[in-house]
């Protein structure tokens, strides 16, 4: 006695997803055969309708149906500032502080040679274009606080300062509201150091 | 600026798979889109295949590409014995032990009143029709031992006696090499009262 072959596949298949190993795969294919099936056939019609009409926009990487995404289309915004993210999840949350008005650049990943995820893999020869179009005067550098992330800022910071651009971080330090007592000794150290003028 | 639609309803689509909230749900989709296209074509190919061509077991009712499934069509196998599990997996379980040749009936799922699953959302009415049908002597409850699968075991060990079948439940107790040191109190209590005469 085995395991229906397309079943086995449908198993194999859902292993694809992040953090998904074989238990969960399994307990995945039988909900969906067993307890929605509508759901099942909407997730095998969403994947590939994405796929034929997700592309990157052209200026900044990030997914978009169009050739150019809304924000790069957007004559409103600031063509001289260009933050830099990880994922488009991160532009989504610097939008919607509403304290940025320029224009962004999606690596779409992170440095992470232990990963073998090098510069090839992600869009780092994009950036570098992007970033030299002669209009761009300073890119903020806004990957995540990771040691992924920081080893990405700081790699693309020498390169882009070596190309005469001017390179800024996003800050680290207490978040609004926070109490010295109750922030992790590391943050408050950097808070320390990244200390400001008044 | 919002997350392009196609990408949104792949993300509302992933949320279907159980243990997936809209975190995990947006870091799948971008995982699919990004790092893995061929993985995501083969997801949707896999899903859209195993919905085609799986069905239920006309006698267990577990999942097979046939009428009947390879346990049921067998005929070596003990017809006079039927055990009872709550999921396809459960019946592999017991089947990688070598110890049991007799008949399985697949219920996919338990009672579970909370989740108002009732005993028409698993196939409980099947069961019943399985185990009346004159061959089947002894029908062994081997549904999980947790609140939902003890309550299953109950209810049908209820309904099956009072249609004069004999039935019975997998045993509770230490595991083989287990050690009273180590074991949790519930357990050991169990294996007290479920004591064997030697």
């Amino acid at each position: 006695m085995t395991v229906p072959s397309s079943l086995q596949q449908l198993i194999q298949a859902l292993k694809v997803l992040p953090g998904v190993g074989p238990k969960s795969a399994s307990r995945m294919a039988y909900h969906l055969l067993q307890r929605d099936q509508a759901g099942a056939a909407n997730l095998a019609h969403a994947i590939e309708y994405a796929m034929a009409t997700l592309s990157h926009c052209r200026h900044c990487n990030t997914f978009t149906e169009a050739e150019v995404c809304d924000i790069c289309a957007d004559d409103e915004r600031s063509r001289r500032q260009l933050c830099v993210v990880e994922m488009p999840t991160d532009l989504l949350m610097i939008e919607q502080t509403l304290a940025y008005q320029g224009l962004y650049f999606v690596l779409m990943g992170r440095l992470s040679p232990l990963d073998g995820i090098g510069t090839k893999d992600i869009a780092f020869e994009r950036l570098l274009e992007r970033a030299s179009d002669g209009e761009v005067e300073e890119v903020i550098l806004a990957t995540n606080f990771t040691v992924e992330g920081e080893a990405t800022a700081h790699y693309l910071a020498e390169t882009l300062r070596a190309r005469g651009l001017k390179v800024s971080r996003i800050a680290r330090g207490l978040p609004v509201g926070g109490e010295l007592e109750h922030v992790d000794p590391s943050t408050l150290a950097q808070a320390l150091v990244e200390r400001r003028g008044l």
